[in-house]
């Protein structure tokens, strides 16, 4: 079946209150890194500026709780962080219009449920049905492989299992991974997985553990600092299969950001947490359609990211779609506390979720 | 891949202990329904008594928590509610022999595993790999199809979902399921999606509250009650498939238990606990494999009532697999603990579980 | 601080639509158990019925999912399997007036919360604050003592652990309990540890395994079982403290509801599901505050049965609380998705919880 | 009760296979952050090396999977990251003195538990009792008061709600907190409720969402950022209360670790996550009681970072304790399947855990 986005309804800004709305204002960074007062916030919404000529600007690669500076060709989200002396920061906090500024939350909104005084499962929970979930992704990431950019942010669980390892391979072969986030461990047992059919030195299909098996992730580490990289690893043939050979040799980008937990790391590490973050949001800036799986912490790191709307070059605005895949109706929960409302949380394994996805989409 | 049974290893009774334990004692039920004190309780585990003629004698039938008389025909296990007066009980609690009673506990032992002084991953949880459990599972059910009796003890979730209800019905037909123990939820959310495609009034596929929707559970319970069964229900035709609808037309036995949660409930529920239990140990007693799926009360109660092992009309001993389908590691862990300690336990929704089973076991 | 009840907004009867509405129709039972056609359900809301004068009936003593029929001094709510062949049922399903019945869901309405276009946190986790629950429920509580009824829902596992156990004791021997709702196991591991000072064998303060700690719930079964009653067994003076123990002392109701779980089971276990639930609902329609800790079977149970308002005997109405305590979010929304909308959900072990409100409530 | 520690239970070298064991031996680092072939991994049990002169050497500072390097004053336990050209580091995979290594897994030896054929209740879950465990923590954070170091790892769930934050506060005011290891939001969110009395713009105690609140946790940022450091803004008094107040007001040592979900950040968070574990480890290494409550990661975290055992300068060994709260038995047994056996884990909600453990201590 063909998926059709939502078409997206812009504000009107011919009415009341917004044709009446003053200008945005904004005042300068004084110290780098430092937020004038009464600065403005973004939200995951689409938002709207009023600009000095009259017009509304729709704020472009937005995420949550930001800052927005003027910038030489438009408006720019800033974190706290990076925000220059001298940059002029937009100000206010009403979000009708008020101060030049309109959170815009109902873009693409659904048709509503039939009100009822009294209705059962009103929450998504692990009785939930599912299935059509599953169909709406076959559709949706089969789209997303022609005409978008599904980004993957995945935790290490999956290539601690056979089956699920090979069918998120197999998805990143057949082109329905566009970008990856994870941390040290995923690449580490992927590899210790390559190596020696363990993760954590346990097999990865028949669950012996092996003997000595703690020094498999470790020896994974040491092999590929002394190669200098993953790159030159995989150049050299020490690993023929796995998750990241086949990013390698499907050449998509990824990000491995770094945690206190983290072993060794692995070379492509990217140890500071700011750095990490900016290289997510290289890649979360492209994303239409986010798939998180299994972790909590790079779950809503990538939710904090990406908004709920993407606006092509062309000046199109479309949603993008973020999915999480967790065991816990609390993770799930967690990110829709977090203000991720637009978050659509599938309770199972990941492990599950990946072969039965895999399933639906071969042979597309 | 075929699939082989462990060789059951009977203890060696020519050798000291064993070899020169004594004979087991009886005493008399006094009053019906309570033990002579020093009885015997069982276990889920192989036991030997040694009987008159100094032979062994194994218990069929076993489950656990219950006494042994002495029948007519050799010993019975007995709950403590149907013991009758002057029934000769088993008295004793030594385990190794020293009052005749041997508790068999390493009937089947499995290869150790290598020792490590230190070893990640000791314990089961939703980050273990489940892979080979799936392999195994389409070789035992496939065993099982020919040469046993798997035993599904299933709660309401899965008619709750489209496409794990069309999974469990395929079970059914293609003859994975010989019996089936459940509650009255079950059954009537089975029959809500036959007559309407809902659950708790909620579309089992496009989750679609439904108006008035909460009406049809109730709506479902009155009109089998009006026809008077579920078989009623069947013959005349108002019910063209479903889970309840396969199991009939398969003629496939089950046990509806009741519980202070129920509405109507069914006629077909058994809202005696007691008599509930006695038409599931009916079944259970037949069962080889036991597959239970996202139901705490029926799993424990199916766990209280399978032992570890089946011994057939010829006298061979073969063991009773045991796997438990749960979100939750205390769930799986619950049952460990209350000592069903042969229980697998595999962590994920059990909607994902059924279809991944079903599509490996179709067509085989 | 004292407890202040809401006032009650009873519904305006004098505008339309509800001044125009017609009377309310009934049908006759045909065949005992069975409801006519068009039936209308009760839910857990005040509900009103508009009889032959004109005047609108308060149906009182509710709960969800039943019928309505007419009794000889009013309106009474029955049981499907109740139902008597030639009683006059409440036909219609619109709940609005126009068919002479309305449901009135916003009886004890609560101010507004500031409407926000982006919040944080709105739904109940791990991670909400519970301080204001205690305090409230301190005030509660201490209302209820002298005004109300507080009935508990327990689950087996305070008794598992020495301080939890003392607490609700102590709460019972205070006055907060009016009645308890549980199971055979909350009764039978809270006599074994009276005799025995352990729960399935292990010691509930020092968590050491007892040698053949496994026969302890037996026993006491059997002993109890040999007695003839709890009561019995009480006065014999074999047991001197405990929960139960507490119970017979302070002359507290409860109810003992079988499950397919119990071994035994106790004498005064309800065996019979539906006999269970009328022995609940007796005390039930009695409650104006439920208080359910750690059990999902009794709770949902406990939920179907009360309603979230009570009419006194001078035709006063107040809101009946539910409060329920649990460890995973799943069971706290899954009572919410069964339409129990009214409970308020703990995130909590119910040990920490049961020793935290004793602290709070001992020598008030 | 006074505290008693354990008496440390050396190996016995003057035995074979240990008298007889040959030195252990070495090879060089070639280059920086790469360990030899066949370097030793370390372990969190106390382990011993044999070295030039006969002496078996025992690992002081240790921390799982790290390598050991030949110091000028000793034997010292490195990050493979830290490792330098040159730097001799410990050759071999034994454990048992086969290559002048041995690991100490019995050194702190409980005395066993009775064997039982067979046991309810073998592992710690929510049903556990934690009666013990209360009490014992008693004894040992007094005694640790006076004699040790307790290290807590806090996530930021315990200042989301005004009881536990205060317990926290009142724990580190008496002197039960000698480090404090935690992330940006613990510090953020409590100094949000310093501030305004919200966390992520909810009102700590009564809940209610407070307009515009989610830019408070953004607004405390800011200003901690204006101010340069959390010091300056306690010295300015803009801060009168608090976890971060008390840790400051009483010169506790503590770590904010930076992570990719990470706002703002505040200037003392350690951004680079390596940096963050080094200065993690130099807090754990004075450690002999961590108490980590409701965070995985930084649990995890810590639990990688803190052996088993704590040599005083003296030479004293003693065993450090590490406990674990936490709602949900996957991450307790997470990290215990990190190898982290000894972890005790107590199953309830990190607010509870702290109300409860403040009164106990108070006034000790």
């Amino acid at each position: 079946m063909a998926f059709t986005l939502p078409v997206y309804q812009p504000p009107d800004f011919t009415r009341p209150p917004l044709s009446q709305a003053p200008l945005a204002t904004f005042a300068p960074v004084v110290q780098a890194g430092i937020a004038p007062e009464n600065y403005h916030a973004t939200t995951i919404f689409p938002e709207y500026y009023r600009m000095k000529t009259g017009h509304w600007v729709l704020l472009e690669n937005s995420r949550m709780d930001c800052v927005v500076v003027r910038g030489p060709a438009g408006l720019l989200v800033r974190e706290f962080h990076h925000l220059e002396a001298g940059e002029q920061v937009v100000l206010g906090r009403g979000e009708n219009g008020e101060e030049g500024i309109y959170v815009h939350t109902g873009a693409f909104a659904q048709p509503p449920a039939p009100h009822e005084k009294f209705a059962f499962r009103t929450r998504r929970s692990r009785e939930t049905s599912f299935s059509i979930d599953y169909d709406t992704l076959y559709d949706l990431l089969s789209h997303e492989r022609e005409h978008g950019f599904t980004l993957w942010v995945v935790g290490p669980a999956p290539v601690f299992d056979r089956d699920a390892r090979r069918a998120l391979v197999s998805l990143i072969r057949q082109g329905y991974v566009h970008g990856l986030l994870a941390g040290n461990a995923l690449a580490v047992h992927d590899l210790e997985a390559s190596l020696w059919g363990t993760a954590l030195g346990q097999e990865i299909y028949c669950k012996r553990p092996v003997h000595l098996g703690h020094y498999h992730h470790l020896d994974a580490l040491n092999q590929v600092r002394r190669a200098g990289s993953l790159a030159q690893v995989m150049e050299s043939g020490l690993i023929q299969e796995g998750v990241m050979h086949a990013l390698w040799q499907q050449q998509i980008p990824y990000v491995l950001a770094g945690s206190i937990r983290d072993d060794g790391p692995l070379p492509e590490v990217i140890t500071d947490v700011l750095k990490a973050q900016d290289a997510m949001r290289d890649l979360s800036s492209r994303a239409t359609t986010v798939m998180a799986l299994a972790t909590q912490l790079h779950g809503i790191a990538a939710g904090n990211l990406t908004p709920t709307y993407r606006v092509s070059p062309r000046g199109q605005v479309r949603p993008v779609y973020f999915y999480l895949v967790d065991m816990s109706e609390f993770a799930a929960d967690k990110l829709a506390n977090r203000g991720s409302l637009a978050a659509r949380s599938i309770l199972t394994n990941a492990q599950d979720f990946l072969v039965i996805l895999e399933r639906g989409l071969s042979g597309r």
